[in-house]
C-alpha cells in the first residue's frame, strides 16, 4: 500500500486525533496489519463531531434542494475520480475483487446522483396545501401548508460487506444528506483506509459546493458507536449489520431521554421457493443459478438466499442433487475479515450440531477461507419455530427444506420471521395454483421476486430493501432506493403564515415547480 | 341514564365477559358511580381480541380501497345517527358540554369521510413503478413496483379529553382502518359507556358493509394495555395521553422480542410568542383571545397554550395585566375526571412551590372544579432547562415569561423541548425583525401558527398534529389529518411479477386511475 493515511477523525471539516488509542486496518487475505494507524475517537471527539453536525444543521437544512443536489453530484464526481490505487486499497482491506469494487463505486456514485434527482423532483417535500375557507361554517378554515424537513443530525454506521455502497458515502449517508441532515459516520473497522479516502472525497465535494463545515463527520474506533447513538444531538440512526449489533443500537436509542428512530438492516434468510412446473421445465438451470447466487460475494450479501423450499417429489430430489453438485464445485473464498469468518464457522457448526439438519455438501470449515456449504433441514424446524433456521448464516451457505405439500409450504412460509426478500422460482402454470403465496409472502417481506435472485438490489424509486423484524428494525423504511430519504424527514405545518415567510416549496407561486396536494388534488400549478 | 349497557368486551364481532373484575363509569360532575358495570378484559380476552384482529387482517387488508372507504363512510353515518341520549351519556361521563360533544361527533364522522377520500384518491399507496430495462448494460434492470400495505393489527388507546375524536372511532382508529389494519381498541376508563355505544355503531357499520369479524375489537379495564402492547400479534400502537403513560408504552414496545412502533401524542406546552408591534396595535384583543384559548375545554386540549413569551416592555407589562384580568374572570370548570383534577392540582402546586414562579391570578385550587390560573416565571427556568416549565399542566393554566430582548427570546425558544405547536402573535412589522424565529421554531414543533390559537386542530391533508419528543414519541407522524395513515403503512416491492398477480394499484392498466411514479415521473396513465 503506497498511499499514506493520517488516521485522524473528520470533525467539522478538520482532522482530529485527541485520543491515545490506535486501531489498525488489516489485509483481508493475510490478516496482517497494514501500515498506518487510525486514531480511535475519544469521547470528546464524539461530542465534537455531533456538535459540528448540530452546528451545520440550521444552515444545511435551509439550503435549497438544488444546492444539496449539487453537493451530492459533486460527491459522485469525486468518488468516480478516485484512482486505481484507491480500488487497490479497498481490495486489500476487504478481499473483494477489484471488478466488484469498481462496480460498487459506480453504484455508490449513481446513488448520489439519483438522490440529486429526487431533490430536484421535489416529491420528497410531501408538500400539501389546504387553502383558507373564510366563509366556512360553523368555523372558518385557516390556511394550512405542510412540507417535510430533515430530522436533524444522523448517525450512520458503515457495513462491512459493501465498503462503498453501504459505507462512508453509501445509501444511508446519501439519504440523510439529501434530507438535509448532517451526518456523523462511524467508520467500519474492516475498511478504515477506504473510509478515509472516501471521507476526503466527500469533504472535497463539500468544500467545492460551499457546504457548511460539519455537514459530514467521520469517527474511527471500536466502542464509539454507543456514545454516538446516546448523544442527545443525534436524531436518527442508520445501520447495516448483524441482528445483535442492530438490536443493541435500537435498545440504546429507545432508552435515551429522548428516544430516536433506528433504521437497522439486520438479518434475513431470504427464502427461495422452487415450484413444481419450474422444476419440471428447468431444474438444471435453476440449480446452477441458485448456487451462483448463494456464493456471490462469498455469500456476504444481506439478500443471500439462505433457505430453499420445495415440495417433496422426485423432481425436487433431483434438483437438490443438482444443487449439491454445483455447491460442491464452488471454490472457497476469503471473507471480509476474521470476525466474519469466525461467525461463519460458528453458524456452520450450529447447523452441523443440530439433529434435524443434514449436511449435503461442503468441505469441513477450517483455515482462512469460507467453504461453501449446503444443508438440508427437516421442515419441523420451521414449523416449530426452531430459532436455528431463522438465523442468518452470513456466508456461502444455504439450507434446503422439503415440505410435504402445498398446505405445508404455506405453513412453513407463515412460520418465517420477517425477511428482506422472498423469491418464487415458478412457471406460469405454477402461479395459478400458488397465487395465494403472494399474499402470504407480502406480509413477511420487503420484496417479492419472481424468477430472479435476491442478491441483486437495484437502486431506484421502486426498490424496497427493508422488511419486518428482524430483517430490519422498522418495516416502514428502506435502506436502498429513493424512498430511503423518508426515514430522515418529518412533516411540519404552517398555519396562516404569509407567503413571503413560507418555505419556497409552499409558496403560492410554486417557484420550485413541484407537484403539491392542493385542496385534496395533486397540482403543479401556482395558486391564485 | 336510561340506556342499558352490557359492559362486555367486543371481540371478533361477539361480546365477551370472561373475567371477574368489574369496572365502573362515573358521573364526571358528581363523581358518583353510574349504573352498569364493565367487564375488565381477562388476559385470555386480550389474546382473543388480538387473535380476532390477526384473523381479520389477511381478508381486510386485501379488500379494495373502495370497500374500506365504504366501511369508513358507514361508520360516519352510524355515528351521525346516534341520538340525543348518546350525547347525554357522553356529557354525563365527561362533564363536557353537549354542544362540544355534538361538534366533536361531527368532527369524528367527518374524519372518517376524509379518510374515505384518501382511500379513493390512492396517494396512500405510494405506488412507484420502475419498468424493466432489458437492454441496459452492464446489467439489465428488472421490473420493480412498489406500493404500501398495512403493517398489521394496531392497538389504539383512547384519550380522555376527546371521548369521540381521539377515542373509539377517533383519528387513530380511522387511520389504522383506512390503512387496512384491524384495530384492538383499549377503551378509556373515563367514558366507557360512550365507548360501548360507539363500538356498537362501528360494528353495525362493519356488518352492513361486509367487513370480516375482528376488524374492530374493544376491551375494557385497567392494566390490560400492557398485555395488549406486549402481544406479538400487535404491529403498531396509537396513543394520546400523558408523557408518563406514552413513554411507558414506548418502553414496552421497544423491549418486545419484535420491537414495534408506538405513535404516542403526549406532552406539549405550546408556546405563544407575543411580538412588540402586535402588542402595540391590539394588546387588549390578544389578551382576551389568548385567555379564551387557555380555558377552552377547561384547558384540556393537547394544544393548550401553556407558555406565553414576550419581550420586557411597558406594553408587555400592560398585556400581562390584561391577561390577568381576563384569567381572573374565568369561571372554574369541572374536569374530565378525578384523576385529571388531581393531576391539575399537583401541577399547580409545583408551580406555586417554585421560587422562580409567581402567581398572577387564580383562586386557590380546591374542591371539585379546576380554577383557572395564571403564573409568571423567570426566564432562567427556561434557559437553565428547569423541567418544571417544560412540563405540561393539563388544565386551564398558563405561564408568562418575560425575556430581555430578541436574542434572549431566541435562546428561550431554543431551550424548549419538542412541541406540537408554536404560535406567533405578530404584525407584519414584527415579521421582518423576527423572521429568524420561524427557522428556530420549525425544528422544535409540528405546527407553526401566525395570529391564531393552537387549540383549533383542523382535520385536513396539511395538518400536522405531531412534533419532536416529548410532544410525540415519533416526530415523523401526525395523529390528526390524512397523513396519519402513513404511520400504519409499509412499502413492499414486487420484482418481475406478472401483471395479473400484481395488486391493482401496480397493474399496467392502472385500473384504479391513481397517480403513480413511473420511471421517475408522476403519471396517471396506463402503461403500454
Amino acid at each position: 500500500m503506497h498511499m499514506s493515511f493520517s488516521g485522524y477523525n473528520f470533525i467539522g471539516g478538520q482532522r482530529s486525533a485527541l485520543g491515545d488509542t490506535l486501531v489498525y486496518s488489516v489485509d483481508a487475505h493475510t490478516g496482517e496489519r497494514l501500515p498506518g494507524a487510525f486514531h480511535q475517537a475519544s469521547l470528546d471527539e464524539v461530542d465534537n463531531a455531533v456538535a459540528a453536525a448540530s452546528a451545520a444543521f440550521p444552515a444545511y437544512r435551509k439550503l435549497s434542494a438544488e444546492r444539496r443536489a449539487q453537493f451530492l453530484e459533486a460527491i459522485a464526481d469525486e468518488l468516480d475520480g478516485l484512482g486505481e490505487d484507491f480500488i487497490a486499497v479497498t481490495c486489500q482491506e476487504t478481499a473483494l475483487p477489484s471488478a466488484r469494487i469498481a462496480g460498487e463505486r459506480a453504484r455508490t456514485s449513481g446513488q448520489m446522483r439519483l438522490f440529486a434527482q429526487v431533490l430536484r423532483r421535489g416529491d420528497f417535500y410531501g408538500a400539501r396545501i389546504d387553502r383558507a375557507l373564510p366563509a366556512r361554517t360553523p368555523l372558518p378554515r385557516p390556511d394550512l401548508r405542510q412540507y417535510r424537513i430533515g430530522v436533524g443530525p444522523v448517525a450512520v454506521f458503515g457495513a462491512s460487506n459493501f465498503p462503498l455502497a453501504f459505507s462512508t458515502a453509501g445509501g444511508d449517508t446519501a439519504a440523510a444528506l439529501a434530507a438535509g441532515c448532517p451526518v456523523v459516520f462511524k467508520a467500519h473497522s474492516g475498511h478504515m483506509a477506504t473510509a478515509e479516502r472516501v471521507a476526503e472525497a466527500l469533504l472535497r465535494a463539500a468544500e467545492r459546493t460551499g457546504m457548511p463545515a460539519g455537514v459530514f463527520n467521520m469517527i474511527f474506533g471500536g466502542g464509539v458507536g454507543e456514545a454516538l447513538v446516546k448523544h442527545p444531538g443525534i436524531q436518527a440512526v442508520g445501520f447495516t449489520g448483524s441482528l445483535k449489533g442492530g438490536r443493541a443500537l435500537c435498545d440504546m436509542a429507545a432508552a435515551r431521554a429522548q428516544p430516536i428512530p433506528v433504521f437497522a438492516e439486520m438479518s434475513s434468510i431470504n427464502p427461495v421457493l422452487v415450484l413444481p412446473h419450474a422444476l419440471a421445465s428447468r431444474s438444471a438451470q435453476l440449480a446452477k443459478d441458485l448456487s451462483a447466487s448463494v456464493v456471490q460475494g462469498c455469500g456476504q450479501f444481506c439478500t443471500n438466499p439462505g433457505l430453499v423450499l420445495g415440495i417433496r417429489s422426485p423432481a425436487f430430489s433431483a434438483f437438490i442433487e443438482q444443487l449439491r453438485g454445483h455447491m460442491a464445485e464452488q471454490a472457497p473464498q476469503t471473507m471480509l475479515n476474521a470476525g466474519t469468518l469466525a461467525s461463519y464457522g460458528k453458524g456452520i457448526q450450529a447447523l452441523l450440531a443440530h439433529p434435524g439438519v443434514e449436511k449435503l455438501s461442503g468441505l469441513a470449515q477450517s483455515g482462512k477461507q469460507a467453504q461453501p456449504q449446503l444443508f438440508k433441514a427437516d421442515v419441523s424446524l420451521l414449523l416449530e419455530q426452531d430459532e436455528l433456521l431463522q438465523e442468518e448464516v452470513f456466508g456461502p451457505c444455504t439450507v434446503v427444506v422439503e415440505v410435504n405439500d402445498q398446505a405445508e409450504l404455506l405453513r412453513a412460509v407463515n412460520a418465517l420471521h420477517g425477511q428482506l426478500t422472498a423469491t418464487l422460482l415458478a412457471d406460469s402454470d405454477d402461479l395459478g395454483a400458488f397465487g395465494q403465496l403472494f399474499d402470504v409472502l407480502e406480509v413477511k417481506v420487503g420484496r417479492v421476486l419472481l424468477n430472479g435472485y435476491p442478491t441483486g438490489v437495484e437502486v431506484c424509486d421502486a426498490m424496497v430493501h427493508g422488511g419486518p423484524y428482524p430483517a430490519t428494525s422498522d418495516a416502514r423504511g428502506t435502506s436502498v432506493g429513493t424512498l430511503a430519504i423518508d426515514r430522515f424527514l418529518r412533516p411540519v405545518c404552517y398555519q396562516n403564515v404569509p407567503d413571503a415567510l413560507l418555505p419556497e416549496a409552499l409558496r403560492d407561486a410554486n417557484p420550485l415547480g413541484i407537484q403539491r396536494l392542493v385542496d385534496g388534488k395533486p397540482s403543479n400549478a401556482a395558486l391564485n
